[in-house]
């Protein structure tokens, strides 16, 4: 990528907890790519404001064939529960002229509960990604596999070429992807002990009562079971290993989290917008 | 709650995947209640149909207060980087005269990797749920507490009343509390093992080559990491409890659905909208 930090501009401007707001690209890009579902907005009927959000899988990705053509940003590909509603939604605004249909996509994952002396300072660990742009159905076949392999690919890597590949014609035209084009992104972070504010540090009596700590969270993959029609005796490598690293890498994130520094500040008035 | 099903109508109803769509009211409130960060979204500028995501905390409830007055439906209640441009949305809206901001909340746990024999096949065992509504500030102090109580205690049960509480002036001022009145509601559970299409089942080159089965996966609560600036010695049971609890309850949930028979149908032609 040209850029490591996407452009701080009109939407995606985090007004709120600004020191905890990241553009960071490889920051913002690995939340949502390690995310097993990302929340995808859209307004269904442009002349009511009311949104809808469905679950999709997604990754980043530059296609190869853009690569070609001198494009160096990411796009985001979406695909899963792509409702035929949203393709004609992709689909008009491109017979219109316009970029493609506006999508906000969003990931969050929880690292901790964050249990402070009051109420009003728990908090959590978390990273958030939010992305924004113009969404395209794929209509290139070498874009689409591609694609395909990607997203399969992001939930157990190198699971595509140990499936029966390559799609066949029928699966070919049900699937669809849809292709965000990234005009805004923005992320934020939480990590660390707890922090309370010093009104309460100063009281004897609360500290004395109130336990304060960090309960850490992450997403457990148990040992793989084996379905009913499976013939191989053992877990193959690229599943079994897949979930061994993922669980250690994870349970470390977390715990690591857990035991940080706490953000150096916590909201100040005059942040919010 | 008068009704055990939400309404079809509209928005709220599922046109992919039918046999896997529910309109449950004690599943959707299920979802949303066991989710940390529910995905909630509105169209900051009514005049560009472009939607905005944001993680929230959130809970379903019903106020004492509305219970009296008659009111049977139960509200979600949002909180947690509310940014203040939502809040003068909400509140521009009520000053129109119009019932709230339209908001679309959305939850989704993922349950467990569906590994098949193609990437076509491919699938998720989840939940999600999406509601749909109008959203207003909460203004009554009584509901504001109670709304604080609600959701403190949604993260950890009983957390609430083990803290310093209650909020003092400045905490009331500064927490603000969404209330969701809820018009749509919808959601959708997959469980199961893997399912393949008859004409993968049939290649015995790929039955013999591909493992298919389902990799559990569930949130996961680490052993409770006490802060630098806590004093008690031992971690509440409050605390512990419901960390031994929960990971026994997800657990067994993630493995129970990776062995449940597969969903009757998959998706047909026609079902699509």
């Amino acid at each position: 990528m040209t850029t490591d930090t996407y452009p701080q501009k009109g939407f995606n401007t985090v007004n709120r907890y600004k020191h905890q707001a990241t553009y960071d690209v490889e920051m913002i890009h690995s939340v949502i790519n390690s995310t097993p579902v990302l929340h995808v907005s859209f307004v269904p009927d442009p002349s009511i404001p009311a949104p809808i959000v469905l679950p999709m899988i997604g990754q980043m990705g530059l296609f190869p064939g853009d690569r070609a053509r001198g494009e160096e940003e990411w796009n985001c590909y979406l695909h899963g529960y792509v409702s035929s509603r949203l393709m004609k939604l992709a689909d008009g605004a491109v017979k219109r002229g316009e970029e493609g249909l506006p999508l906000c996509v969003a990931a969050t994952k929880v690292d901790g509960f964050v249990l402070t002396l009051t109420p009003n300072t728990h908090n959590y660990n978390y990273r958030s990604a939010v992305l924004q742009g113009f969404a395209t159905i794929v209509e290139d076949q070498e874009e689409k596999i591609w694609a395909m392999e990607l997203i399969t690919n992001s939930v157990v890597p190198n699971r595509y070429e140990n499936t029966r590949i390559p799609p066949d014609g029928a699966e070919m035209q049900s699937t669809r992807i849809l292709k965000l084009k990234i005009t805004g992104a923005s992320g934020k972070v939480r990590e660390g002990v707890p922090n309370d504010e010093r009104k309460d540090m100063k009281r004897e009596e609360v500290l004395d009562t109130v336990w304060t700590g960090v309960i850490p969270v992450y997403e457990k993959l148990g040992d793989p079971q084996p379905g009913p029609y499976n013939r191989l005796s053992e877990i193959p490598d690229h599943v079994k290993s897949f979930v061994q690293e993922q669980n250690k890498t994870r349970e470390k994130y977390a715990f690591d989290a857990a035991h940080k520094p706490a953000p150096v500040k916590r909201v100040k008035k005059g942040e919010e917008e």
